[in-house]
């Protein structure tokens, strides 16, 4: 890549809606934005912190749109590099239009997340915030958004910054150790050392314990509805919605596809699947309906299982609770309005919950046992908490870590060179999270799950 | 509603993108973001035409997003009032949040277009420029875009303009005559009046004459595929679109809802529509799909109609046809690689074209002829084009200019009091279009197709 290629791309969302923006960033910046935007100024006569009212013209002077050009003067700009932003109307083929006028000026479309990149490689954020950025626009609940923005903040970053600086500090102690003759070493060195390890440790594998919640808040709590055909899946799956996704009617088999849509409870983003009725299908299209709800259900944080209680309890309900796990399922003996008296439930590991979903009674049960059995995060004030890439990291510098404690207590001055070389490598993999040390694999890797245009 | 009722909305497109925007204007516009916002300096100090960094704040002075804030001061900005526009990160969540604060801090939710309505309230454009903002969004092509932006720049209002200036001129004269004696008017003043009459009946006319082209540009030409089952319907249509969007077997009946997706040919954006083949179905799923499949025929502005001519030409294929007329009708003659010697094809008006589209042989003839049955619209340079709305206007005002023209061969006062009076009514009808004369009720028709937001 060369740095000082100009990028450009459509920077709000696609689709239709009031205003649009393409940002333009780079090198050839004004002589581009001077070409494409027509106002009363000159985009590159301007300071930074303005913009101006103008005309977005085509290759042959011919007008595309009205709108404003916003000036950002390097290094006050996101990127850190001279910037635009030209705003126009929020059509895509307006975008578009504006879009290939750029390219054809002289930028090049920008890859996705390559602004934040060039911000980070400006030195404008690390790359545990670069990721908050994407974080931020995926979130899905409050408390997801809330979380990514105290990343962005850097208050991730300054833990794992504090957890480098110890880890530093160890490696600076145990190098000086190997300028003494063994004899005259402080009894006290090696204890202290461990001490501080140990404090190492401690600080990793509190940050390792923010994962679960890391994952949840960005990816959402799984949550499938099984049970066998015509227990009510779909009715608890519109409800739980608050409007009709899936189709509802009387007739066994109805849903054959796996249905998914998102809720917020609790702070946490929830994707709930609605799956085909368990039965012993004939139809092919059934079976690989019921073959998806199992494999579903393998992957799901939590299984919400519906229970007729119209009729006797059954053989197959048993079988099927069986290879479910009572922490992660919630049991559900709904139509409780027309129980029969010969319907006898005896899993008392499930603690079942009584519904009648078809009136809407027991709704706000299962959503309350939906969010206990999501943790206690929802009550905790939202705070920055490690990626799937953070924990990976995590991982392979706690193996060092535990690698070089393992060397320490021989107090040779061999094992002391092994524990220094583990300490090496443990900062190898801190340096990646913030960015402190990077290639261009990481680089890829991270920003390649941001959207084009951030 | 009160004018001074500040009001805020979310201006970008929903979903994800790296920036999005909420815009807020009204009196209250400063005192709003002093308090949400927070950057070196307060919104309220800033001259418009200047942007500045900082945070957004919520209820509990809690950071929401860090982004601009864009100060418009009155009249530079889009509605003419006091404005700001606060850009954080492009998420839903985080822009719900952004207005959610804006709305607590004490703006109400923006109705659909209100802030262009706005912008005609307080004169920056007419009602039909405010129109070309939402089609400018709409756009579907290129020309759409062109046509929008045209319109937006004034040169439909201008042609509109001339022709209520021509009516007002006649309708003055028409006035003058009713001071004179009879006796004492000049001879050519009536033959005067009626060719300027005349002149005005053909600038309506010219304008009425664009509206086929815009109802083609606004919402695009219906081509409706159909044919008998298994002609290869799903195989056109995803060709079309380049892309598998409709799922292709070679079981008859695989196709029974009507889908639909758009296009652009010759810069007129295309709604093509795959239907069930039309057959006698048993399946009732299937016969319902055949049904709405004769009733999109019926609407289309274009049917491709498909033969398999691998097998004999069939009374069925010849009794659809027979409904269909030719000028509006692609035949197609399919399979064309493995043409049946039994083939005959006798319907000699229709002009079939041959196409092997499982080898994707023949597509570019069908593109050429349903481009050429588009008219010859594509050819022209874009230009403003009226709507549905400003059609309805015209209709009206033709009737009245009718009548005032009927009323003018009599001599009589009498005549020449009921010629004026229609002449003021056909100003009533085309003062609406621009909005010199409006009610809310018109106002309500024109905005509620806008994006709120805008």
């Amino acid at each position: 890549m060369n740095e000082n290629e100009t990028i450009a791309a459509i920077a709000t969302p696609p689709g239709e809606g009031g205003v649009g923006i393409v940002r333009i960033s780079g090198s050839k910046v004004w002589k581009i934005a001077d070409q494409i935007f027509q106002g009363l100024e000159k985009p590159s006569q301007k300071e930074g912190g303005t913009f101006i009212f103008g005309k977005i013209l085509g290759a042959e002077g011919e007008e595309i749109d009205e709108g404003l050009c916003l000036i950002f003067r390097a290094p006050r700009s996101y990127t850190g590099d001279d910037t635009v932003e030209i705003q126009g109307h929020g059509g895509s083929v307006v975008l578009r239009k504006i879009l290939r006028r750029a390219l054809e000026a002289g930028a090049r479309m920008a890859e996705p997340g390559e602004f934040t990149k060039r911000a980070f490689l400006n030195g404008k954020m690390d790359l545990v915030q670069a990721e908050a950025v994407a974080d931020l626009i995926h979130a899905r609940s409050d408390r997801a958004a809330a979380a990514a923005l105290e990343q962005l903040e850097g208050s991730l970053s300054g833990r794992f910054n504090r957890l480098y600086d110890q880890c530093v500090d160890i490696a600076a102690d145990l190098e000086t150790t190997l300028d003494f003759i063994e004899d005259e070493l402080p009894d006290e060195v090696f204890p202290t050392l461990g001490k501080k390890l140990d404090g190492s440790f401690q600080t990793l594998e509190d940050l390792l314990l923010t994962w679960d919640e890391g994952r949840l808040l960005r990816e959402g709590a799984r949550v499938v509805i099984m049970g066998r055909p015509n227990a009510g899946k779909s009715t608890l799956f519109n409800a739980l919605l608050g409007h009709d996704r899936a189709i509802v009617t009387s007739i066994a088999g109805t849903t054959r596809d796996v249905i998914e849509e998102g809720i917020v409870l609790g702070g946490i983003p929830l994707r709930i699947l609605d799956t085909a009725g368990l039965r012993e299908a004939e139809c092919e299209i059934e079976r690989e309906g019921i073959r998806r709800a199992r494999e579903h259900a393998g992957a799901a944080d939590i299984a919400v299982y519906l229970i007729d209680c119209s009729r006797p309890f059954s053989v197959e309900d048993a079988e099927h609770l069986e290879k479910l796990k009572p922490e992660q399922t919630v049991v559900v003996l709904n139509k409780n309005d027309v129980r029969s008296p010969a319907f006898n439930f005896q899993l008392s590991m499930f603690q079942p919950l009584e519904a009648s979903l078809g009136l809407g009674d027991g709704l706000d049960d299962i959503r309350s046992a939906l969010a206990a059995r999501l943790g206690g995060f929802s009550h905790a004030p939202a705070h920055a908490v490690i990626s799937e890439r953070h924990r990976n990291l995590l991982e392979l510098a706690r193996v060092e870590l535990e690698n070089a404690r393992g060397q320490l207590t021989g107090l040779e001055d061999e094992g002391v060179v092994l524990a220094a070389e583990h300490l090496r490598s443990a900062l190898e993999f801190l340096g990646q999270v913030t960015g402190r040390i990077y290639h261009n694999e990481l680089l890829d890797n991270v920003f390649s799950r941001f959207c084009i245009g951030k």
